[in-house]
């Protein structure tokens, strides 16, 4: 891999395009730092970007897109010219084709599926019909497959006169069919070196080998991974029938996936991933569906301090309690939602197991409520009084234990309802605990209220 | 894979345990579906635990601890007899051997190496010289070599006597080197499949082929791995000696370790990930360590509620608005640091790219800044007055730009000073935006006190 820190020069491209010069095109972009090639597609401008791909040969175009994060590639994809972008499509791996057409607009990929090549395209179609995180939206249709009757020498001569075809397969192992496609057995390449020319493929392969059904569940596939040492899985349809292949590096790339969907829906970022390249009023538009949801849920969560006011008048200085104890009890229920996503993502925990959460996060809660509503406690004496030490502290205490056990507890429930954990956890936690712990201070300080003044 | 829904049943297990019964308890797991086995082993005590995975063939042991998280293994590694630990760990790769041993305590991790087999102890200790996110730290050692004399029949002849040996080596690629270990070229098994047996491997291998240095970052693996076809690279050290072999899988696995981290980060989930069945006080001194830096920034924010208490009393309403601007400017700005976090893990933002980054967000912020702004003006208007609704609607249009401003730069400046920008972001953020928000508030309000009261 090329080590060198060049950064991209867009002046250069512009002179390249204006040349019409594809030779130098492609040899300018090996040149470049794999990561530069997708900064220079970012800062292209539409047109220049399409001139561009379409100068590129084909295949050299599919690798450059590849080497793209998938919104980008969709991006890209979706901006330019719909022969184009099928003539590159042809030229990446079935399972890439169905996420990346999958991910763009409905009628964009429709365009774009009707004008590549025919049997790519039925591929595809086929591909596009499973979700991405299960063994078919995520197996590809790029493999070896004979009859049980074939020699090895038949498999060898069929892999030497369709040496370009199979290039750019990842070909770990060989299987063995039957009748409609049946799987008998698997045979791994390594064997073939090993075995002689008038082997018959039945006489080498490992019988009923394990297979995946094409239904099978990212999770489950995952820990399947981690704990075989396969490098591929045939995938097989309802009645045995070989219908792909799954590869290791695809189970894994789809777990990442996950992890930084997780990730940006905490942030605050929900449907498709964002990039400063994209349309300002996209950004926008993306980024307030989530805030202006947000605004309702802070102006209920906020009525709550409007229905005590009267207390808060007799002690304003409360009023500096209020943003901090919303703000810490949203941290510590947030600890709690992180851990459950994570640990229903693992399979550590089932929807069905409250009671277990519940019991390992109060114990949490008591700690840590105990702790920080002492701290609090402590600052609320030393800047006011003791009353209002114990007013402010008793509140972020009991709402402490609140949010850890709504933290812990909503990613199961919504998890048990088919609900994304990940996506929903965050608003509805923050809300009731913000609820809670206004009025805990309010309630509490209304009660002690002739101590307080 | 077997579909199996079962659930594990510890009082089998128990039994199984009680009766010394290995074949049974092998039988019992193999039908358990993997995501069960994590969740057993995280339901046993420690010694139970113990007693299993000593009961186990070692092979067996190890492929049921790389079932498992990272994170689990670890926790169950440490918490095993050095021997047992040392007894499986001898069976896992070298790249997993490396990452689990860094995961332990030290001092365990030197009890297990010292119980190890010396030649996997040596490899072990090498790998663990290397960062996770390098390719040494995500490389292998188990691959094959051959001098450029050797012949496709010597090369079978060695595979096939080392069968065994080779049983978990995921060959796709047969490497060929010259003296001191350099590396020549390489050529893929189904090249061999094709061979004559009298060919020399040099005739037939790719010359000057591609390979990585020991210190090459994920991000960049990640892109060239994305855009090449290769299931597997090598690795050569300075002096390009061949030293080991990167598999894509592996990238990728790292790859979603890193976004995972990243979640459990805006979680605020620092350090090493949180299981439930880890020890109550483990698990809520590592969050208090992170709540404790928090309470400390929200009374600093807080604080500029105090300074201008006399403002608030006056016109205690403005209590009710100071939450939902320190929370909604929060979420603004922690939008920005997501889409920040992922265009540097993409490459496609350099640290320096400050002004691109602060352009790109101050479109967002004027946009969503006046959209957010009017609504809470609407709101504050109908419930108070016109004055009013002015004052926090400002507040929180100019809050709003202040927030994607910060929250775009401060993930790049924490890059460019090689700082962790997941981790401190959020913090350095919130801090800085519940300031400026209750200022503007309460300094907006000051100036129109007359009008207000």
């Amino acid at each position: 891999m090329e080590a060198k820190v060049v950064e991209f020069d867009l002046g250069r491209v512009e002179a390249i395009l204006g040349a019409e010069d594809r030779a130098g095109a492609e040899e300018y972009l090996r040149e470049l730092p794999t990561s530069e090639r997708a900064r220079l597609l970012s800062r292209m401008d539409g047109d220049s970007r399409e001139h561009l791909i379409g100068l590129l040969d084909a295949e050299f175009a599919a690798d450059l897109i590849q080497g793209l994060g998938e919104t980008q590639s969709i991006e890209i994809l979706e901006s330019v010219d719909a022969d184009l972008a099928a003539k590159v499509v042809d030229h990446v791996p079935s399972d890439e084709q169905a996420d990346l057409l999958s991910g763009c607009d409905e009628e964009v990929a429709e365009k774009i599926l009707a004008a590549m090549s025919p049997e790519e395209a039925v591929d595809a179609r086929e591909l596009m019909r499973y979700e991405w995180d299960t063994a078919g939206g995520m197996m590809i249709t790029e493999y070896l497959a004979y009859r049980e009757t074939a020699t090895v020498r038949e498999v060898a001569e069929d892999m030497r006169s369709n040496r370009d075809k199979y290039a750019n397969f990842d070909i770990q192992y060989v299987y063995v069919t039957g009748e409609n496609q049946r799987l008998l057995g698997v045979l791994r390449l390594r064997d073939l070196v090993l075995a002689r020319q008038d082997d018959t493929v039945v006489s080498l392969m490992i019988q009923n080998p394990i297979s995946v059904e094409v239904t099978a569940g990212l999770h489950d596939l995952y820990h399947f991974f981690m704990e075989h040492h396969f490098l591929g899985l045939p995938v097989v349809d309802l009645n045995g029938a070989l219908i792909g292949v799954l590869q290791r590096s695809d189970v894994e790339e789809s777990m990442s996936e996950e992890a930084t969907e997780n990730y940006l829906k905490v942030s605050g970022l929900q449907g498709n991933e964002e990039l400063r390249s994209m349309p300002l009023m996209t950004r926008s538009r993306r980024r307030l569906s989530w805030l202006s949801i947000n605004i309702v849920l802070n102006v209920i969560a906020a009525s709550v301090i409007a229905v005590n006011q009267d207390v808060l008048e007799k002690v304003i200085a409360l009023a500096v309690f209020l943003p901090i104890i919303s703000d810490m009890s949203g941290c510590s229920g947030n600890q709690a939602v992180g851990v459950s996503v994570r640990e229903l993502t693992l399979g550590l925990v089932k929807p069905k197991e409250v009671r277990r959460v519940f019991l390992k996060e109060l114990g949490v809660g008591l700690v840590n409520g105990f702790v920080l509503g002492l701290l609090v406690a402590v600052a609320g004496t030393i800047w006011q009084n003791g009353w209002f030490g114990l007013v402010v502290g008793t509140a972020l205490m009991l709402n402490t234990i609140v949010a850890v056990l709504i933290g812990g507890l909503v990613p199961l429930i919504l998890k048990g309802f088919k609900m994304d954990p990940a996506l929903a956890s965050g608003p509805i936690l923050t809300t009731i605990t913000d609820m809670c712990g206004f009025f805990f201070v309010l309630f509490f300080a209304g009660t002690l209220l002739e101590r307080l003044v």
